[in-house]
């Protein structure tokens, strides 16, 4: 893990990194942190989107360090042939009102497989930082593309103990996934979502495993989670990080 | 509104009343009320039951005055040999496993007409005592029959400024009643409900016309609400009352 830039805001210090020839930041917390966070973005978004800048500093304020990547074909990382296929067919099918479902589902499944192994190589190095020698595993947050990584992510790593998922529906290899997630989890899902139907994202929901999971669904669509659930999700990660984070010595 | 007897417990005090020949409790916090709660029993409990005591006792230590009545039929009241009927009826039914809902539903209905005047009245007395002066109306909190005396309540009745909901499914009066809601709303749903189908608790939360509404689903039965949940539900409506009520002068 090669950390380049290091900028500091309101005692929240963000590095840039490249990983294994992925580039991705970490943010952290003035004092040790109390847990970790990986934080994936949604499609076409970046490492930097503001949303994501938005939540890693929310984040950081409760404690937790985040980490975040920018995913295969997004950020400053190529596009192959078919990251332009998808990007380009995904947004004419949305722009035309012609179901993009399908298409997307095939991407996520796709991108998810390219970038899992990145996921838990960076797990690796950045568990192995003197800095973060104290933290058992991590928790993850990843609506949209990034619960299509996080979903199958969360069913294959251990070291990932809570995770806030949502605004997807089910596809076969997701629900397959999530049968076997047993990990506290909070999904999200948008009432009026114009790119995931109602029903998917319910029985993506009915599929997670896990007994400690709670649906949090509100009004509006596919961008417009209220401020009010992500300061939540933000708590309840912190939360759950306490919960399996070792107290200090 | 004639008070009886009166005693404390970690510096709630709670007060008996009959209010029009309706007995009642009320609870207040240890200093000026910052809101006041209307806190709904559901079908077969009472105004002491062990769930609404509780919540009257976490509410009141986050600063809500509650109050709550015997429904018709419950706890000190006298039952009709209609509320006979429906009791034993609906008993019959759950444990042969046959549906209850449209009995249940039917029953809830006659609640409702029979509880909603007897609610409005008890808070017209409220409102009117010198500690309550200041407050502008209140919340509630009522699911499954609590829900179907609470929705069409809320619905006919301004001064109630934000309601917890949920655990009952949709029924014609309910959804036309859910349509004129437009008050904050936290609606919660039991995703293994034995007595209210999923997608009829879905189409309630879907009836509600307001905006500011959430869906909080999670694993479990009719009774498993999670105590995560209903601690968070305390921490929102004292949110809520917050938003409402004048700051002191």
């Amino acid at each position: 893990m090669h950390f380049t830039t290091s900028t500091s805001v309101s005692g929240v210090t963000s590095r840039d990194f490249v990983h294994d020839g992925v580039p991705g930041v970490l943010w952290t917390p003035p004092g040790t942190a109390t847990g970790l966070l990986l934080s994936a973005h949604g499609g076409g978004q970046h490492k930097r989107a503001p949303g994501i800048t938005a939540r890693a500093h929310a984040c950081a304020q409760a404690g937790l360090a985040v980490v975040t990547l920018d995913a295969p074909g997004h950020g400053d990382r190529p596009r192959t042939p078919d990251d332009d296929h998808y990007a380009i067919e995904i947004r004419a099918r949305i722009t035309t009102g012609t179901d993009a479902g399908p298409l997307v589902a095939e991407y996520n499944a796709l991108q998810a497989a390219r970038a899992i192994p990145e996921w838990r190589s960076a797990l690796d190095a950045l568990l192995g930082l003197p800095e973060f020698t104290h933290l058992p595993g991590a928790g993850f947050w990843g609506v949209s593309m990034g619960s299509a990584l996080g979903i199958p992510l969360t069913a294959a790593e251990p070291r990932v103990a809570a995770a806030v998922f949502g605004l997807l529906g089910a596809a076969d290899h997701l629900t397959a996934a999530a049968a076997s997630i047993t990990v506290p989890v909070r999904f999200l899902l948008q009432w009026d979502d114009q790119l995931i139907a109602r029903p998917a994202g319910l029985a993506l929901f009915d599929a997670l495993a896990t007994p400690r999971k709670t649906l949090h669904a509100n009004p509006g669509g596919h961008g417009d989670v209220p401020a009010h659930e992500l300061a939540d999700a933000v708590r309840w990660l912190a939360d759950r990080a306490r919960e399996t984070t070792p107290a200090p010595r």
